[in-house]
């Protein structure tokens, strides 16, 4: 296994589960300090809800070692010789290299972080937070800057995840974003409800800003983000700007990628055209079953799911990972952002024609406490009705109702169709009729009267 | 229509918005004081959540006769006259009785409690709470009796929300009950984690344990339940043993029943064998789409979803009811209860053979604040591995995770297919195998082992 971390290490783990150490001997590199973490959880660990480092961490090196896991840390893999079935690998510390062949390959390299090629790109107080290094590091700038001024560059999750964890800091946060919204994964006119509820928290949003440089002051440290038309005072900035699939290794060795630049597998996450190398997790794209194109999404929940997948195959199981529908939930303080399916975009880029409507419900029945508004925005096909993604943006209770859409999406089913799913109904829980309910109703409606 | 609640005013109003008064005379009998309520909101009003009565009437008769309804209030309908296409109504104030002719005729005449036929069953101080006027008469006696001693009789969804109102109201609170565990709408075993949970709450659970009759005091007053094994005293007595079709009419009229003693439709929900009746809410049977065949389910949102499709046909339309797969889900203070589809005993009954399998997993990811247990439980067919059911008990955040296996289900996939469903994941949301997820996983292998 190349990488240690979610896909390598399910991966390996369910291999193991399979055979034993007198039927298989499994190797893993990993460049880095850790394995197994959490990156999804770094946002709620810099922003204090979660106290300590290492409840990140779900399985540590010796843990793995105990399974009979051949774990090498801090071990970088410089090369795949694919002809020969064979890694180089260098020792991080020592420098030293030297070769191990393999029968089978797994390739979980992960994702890189877009760090923008810009002056001020690499000065202290700017941090991103791919990893539990990103992660000390920030946290030890915070504790150490005076001023209370934060810049995020970008308002994808990560942008909004830190966004939170920097006002729970008792930062003033600004939001710097390319898009004309932010969350750029919903449309706008959705993304302008996370624009508006953003700024109700008090924090700055900077829409339409393509940041030039960042500023230093005499000191080396950063101290103001510039755009085109401004600049904004920081004490400290946090780049989410997003990651691409570190395929670096994988081009070398001539294996398959795509457009987005992640590897190709099949079905069962071999790598396309050859027979002993899987590859899963951020590192590869992945079909996605409603526009039945591949994309690459960085996602532990994918990650592990396709670790499990390899291990299986490799293990001499047999399994396989059909695919995603690209559900996503994030939230920003007590506001809650899910999506699944496609976007106006999305949907027009693959040809696809559709009806859109968008509701507002409540989380519960209107009558009973804590109740909560929420807008529901439902896409579907023209003609057959068929769902083609649901996105939405409330408080409390709003964001996993998208799991409802993500398996009717899976199903193939009809706006129509969803009228009558027979959903949990309990005042506490949901009104008489659930708000996924409500959009599919509309959507049946519109898509009713466009023959 | 004959019946003004939710299936009877949505049928009324989704007609109306079909056809204009010019086109469509409606006429609805209702023999309460109120129409469009939501029953299941009594037991939080009655618990002190919801404050007023009013707030959990969605639409008064004013609202519905501003839409050109013709409503006509406090009317019992007493007979059908299938042959001559008309139905005989008393106004229940002046005694007055008529005919009224129909071209198109829609039952709707709901449930009715199951009120034991015991001694003292009708003593003040023993109430049901089908109704607002129930509800009300409750109130009364909770403001009126000095001692703090409740009991419930029947530890289904009413039992046990009834028993949280008392609680929150600050009684000493008795469920008795006929079955093993309470809930039985879930499996004994999971049943058992509801019980644990509720006297972990102070409520003490009697459970096997049939009710024999209600003990009156001097003044007549209730003050105690006898069951064959003892007395348990009681200021108050609240009944929650369940419904049953209220059917009484269109037996008379020599309509299809079932054997659970409701109208049999079609899909259009059209009684059968019957071109211009149609009938739903809590006065029919429902297809069951996981075992095949018909059930009674008194639920508000079924009775909705079946308005809906009768007034679309009733107007011109064309809608259709495909069945249910049996969701329910409800709260015992921070308790959430969920189920879908087929207990053990169900499956058995229709023939199925399956395997079981029951899992502890969290609400978020394990390190972010606030995630809590939940154990779910999964039925899947043997050699086919099609989901069958699902069972969830845990606290905040389990109950609505049931609409996954409810889609899954209304779907017809099998536990293999859910392993690899798109879910949302963010720590605040799930961890990253969301616990149904799990569960799938663990019964897919448990599938796959017996072959």
């Amino acid at each position: 296994m190349i990488g240690g971390d979610a896909a390598g290490m399910s991966a390996a783990s369910q291999a193991r589960r399979l055979k034993g150490p007198g039927e298989l001997e499994v190797v893993a590199f990993e460049r880095g300090h850790f394995t197994s973490f959490s990156a999804c959880g770094i946002p709620y660990w810099v922003g204090g809800d979660v106290p300590e480092r290492d409840q990140l961490i779900a399985r540590t090196p010796e843990e793995h070692r105990a399974r009979d896991i051949d774990l090498r840390m801090r071990t970088e893999v410089t090369e795949i010789d694919v002809d020969r079935g064979r890694v180089r690998a260098r020792d991080l510390d020592s420098g030293a290299e030297s070769w191990t062949s393999y029968d089978k390959l797994v390739i979980a390299t992960g994702a890189r972080p877009i760090r923008p090629d810009m002056p001020g790109a690499d000065a202290p107080g700017v941090h991103g937070v791919q990893n539990l290094d990103d992660g000390q590091a920030l946290l030890d700038t915070l504790a150490r800057t005076r001023g209370r001024r934060a810049v995020v560059v970008g308002a994808g999750y990560i942008g909004v995840e830190m966004a939170e964890a920097l006002i729970n800091r008792g930062y003033e946060v600004t939001v710097v974003n390319r898009g004309s919204e932010p969350m750029s994964t919903l449309d706008p006119d959705m993304g302008r409800l996370v624009h508006e509820a953003m700024e109700g928290m008090g924090i700055t949003m900077v829409n339409d800003a393509e940041v030039t440089k960042l500023l230093t002051g005499e000191d080396g440290w950063v101290r103001a983000v510039a755009t085109e038309d401004g600049e904004y005072p920081a004490d400290v900035v946090v780049l989410g700007i997003g990651v691409r699939p570190e395929t670096t290794l994988a081009k070398a060795a001539g294996l398959p990628l795509g457009k987005h630049g992640g590897l190709l597998t099949d079905l069962a996450m071999r790598v396309r055209g050859h027979e002993n190398i899987w590859a899963g997790g951020d590192c590869v794209e992945v079909l996605d079953l409603v526009s039945g194109q591949e994309r690459h999404i960085a996602l532990g929940t994918h990650a592990n799911k396709h670790g499990q997948v390899i291990g299986s195959n490799v293990g001499g199981g047999y399994a396989t990972f059909p695919g995603v529908v690209g559900t996503a939930v994030s939230k920003v303080c007590d506001l809650e952002i899910a999506r699944t399916g496609l976007r106006e975009k999305d949907a027009r880029r693959v040809g696809l024609q559709f009806e859109t409507v968008t509701i507002e419900s409540t989380s519960r029945a209107g009558y009973y406490p804590g109740a909560s508004l929420m807008t529901v925005k439902m896409l579907a096909e023209r003609r057959t009705g068929r769902l083609l993604g649901v996105q939405i943006v409330g408080r409390e209770g709003a964001g996993k109702r998208v799991d409802v859409a993500a398996v009717a999406l899976t199903a193939g089913m009809t706006v129509e169709q969803m009228t009558a799913l027979d959903l949990g109904y309990a005042p506490p829980f949901s009104p008489v009729w659930d708000p996924v309910l409500v959009a599919a109703r509309k959507a049946a409606k519109t898509v009713g009267q466009h023959p």
